[in-house]
């Protein structure tokens, strides 16, 4: 999956991804309102807009970038029916040619997280394999440790797909816990040198594994010492533009030849439209690609 | 919530808990078959069985225990469908006077964490409120820190509900990074002294907070230290039966007074048929009962 994954990166020239992390105050409020009335269920209403909001976006940006990223959080708020459209809205990325990263961070003890990893590795019932959720990617929270990653690692040999493990998160409060200091370590440091093990028997054919880590934007002088000690470990960064990050200090989580991580942003691109005077409201799509494009050149620009 | 949960406790004369953490292979063969082609639909028919037991799991331990735990990720493996499975069995337990202890372990930054704390406070759309989930309590995962729980404290704080965060896990590699020693406290600690700080403007009647914590049963040394240092803080304690817990090692997790935890068990209840040739297969509501009877006594046999 890792081949994979620097495969598009190098054929669009672009190691960044877009959140689809959409949310109704990222819309146009006259999408929204298209789809009022239409079937008497505002949750079905709301979610028919995300969903046609989601596809347009998808067009504009499926030759820009190489993979979305979908944070299913934004999904579950509306129940079964948002699941729904985080299912749909992955097969309609994947139909489109993108890779799709599935941000749930789940984790939990192995009976649990066998039960997770069908996100990757899919279900079988009556002896037929259903593959139902179809993410190439999921992130994973690493609190339990070895034997409850096992059973995502076991799904990442069997079905060719990947992880991208949380180290060290965007976010102030982070620090809590991943900075605690443990003999010469940090937490995160420690989490780094297992998801590097983990890693090993899925390194593909440019050194880096299907077992990346999440390595939050806003701490460059951090993602510097970890793209040192986590050689074999591809970084999704997040934080890009909204959290706080960017430009030059993006720069310490690639390795010399300019790879070996993903940048990723979403409120930014999004919500582009919203920003700029230059478009009307249903050209949400060209506004997206236009800020997709300056987050390629920024991003690529110190490379 | 605290106060209302222990109320319950209280009534029953029960600190345990039973996990509706229904897979296909705790369900009577026959009880499958009975739903099979059915609708043409495997996942679905697959999901009616699953909800039938669970109804008549419901059905025969509502007197018994205070509150049901539901492990998201068992309805999760069948996508959205699975989802509906989960908020309708919710919906089951509390109509039939049960209390709801969603296991979903979410965590995230502080805007992702809004919207998974829907499963505590609901949406709000078109000025309306609706509460989709519908669980009293939630599992989350604290390794965001502060700023990613506060979306979730807030909703305790609005809507009186309550949480179980991660301190100690009852798997064996929850060491690899909860056991790592910081100064002079091992990580779960710190995060035991974090959920006493959360949970300090939550606190009920009886001295608990709402913001209580799960500690793995495996662990009663460390559930004799852990119940000292968070002497505010309500266990959720796993691991009962199946993941080698039990009898006298439970006692370390309650106070003085035989308060301040509750045990939960699944596959001992929910399988129990099947390992008890007095039952035919239509009688695993009667086998989860005694099942369930059987926990209370040896658990309330130490208080």
């Amino acid at each position: 999956m890792i081949d994979e994954l620097m495969k598009r990166i190098e054929e669009k020239g672009n190691p960044t991804m877009v959140g689809l992390d959409t949310t109704l105050e990222l819309i146009p409020r006259e999408l929204v309102q298209q789809h009022q009335g239409t079937c008497g269920d505002p949750i079905e209403e709301t979610l028919q807009a995300i969903l046609a909001f989601n596809k347009e976006i998808i067009q504009y940006i499926k030759d820009v970038v190489p993979a979305v990223k979908i944070q299913v959080a934004m999904y579950e708020q509306y129940g079964w029916q948002g699941i729904r459209t985080y299912q749909e809205t992955i097969d309609d990325a994947k139909k489109q040619g993108l890779m799709v990263v599935g941000d749930i961070k789940r984790g939990d003890i192995s009976s649990t997280a066998e039960a997770y990893s069908s996100h990757l590795g899919g279900i079988t019932l009556n002896h037929m394999e259903m593959d139902l959720w179809k993410e190439d990617w999921i992130t994973v929270n690493p609190y339990f440790g070895t034997d409850g990653m096992n059973p995502f690692l076991q799904k990442c040999r069997t079905h060719g797909k990947g992880l991208f493990v949380l180290v060290k998160t965007s976010n102030p409060s982070g620090k809590e816990i991943q900075d605690l200091v443990c003999g010469n370590q940090k937490v995160y440091e420690v989490i780094g040198d297992l998801v590097e093990k983990w890693g090993m028997p899925l390194r593909g054919r440019y050194g880096y594994s299907s077992v990346g880590a999440v390595v939050g934007a806003p701490h460059p002088e951090q993602g510097a010492i970890l793209r040192k000690s986590m050689p074999h470990t591809f970084f999704l960064v997040p934080g890009y533009g909204a959290q706080g990050g960017g430009g030059i200090s993006l720069k310490s989580y690639f390795d010399k030849a300019g790879k070996g991580a993903v940048i990723h942003s979403a409120r930014g691109i999004l919500g582009a439209h919203s920003h700029d005077k230059r478009y009307v409201w249903n050209q949400f799509g060209e506004a997206a690609r236009e800020a997709a494009l300056a987050m390629k050149k920024e991003v690529t620009r110190y490379l």
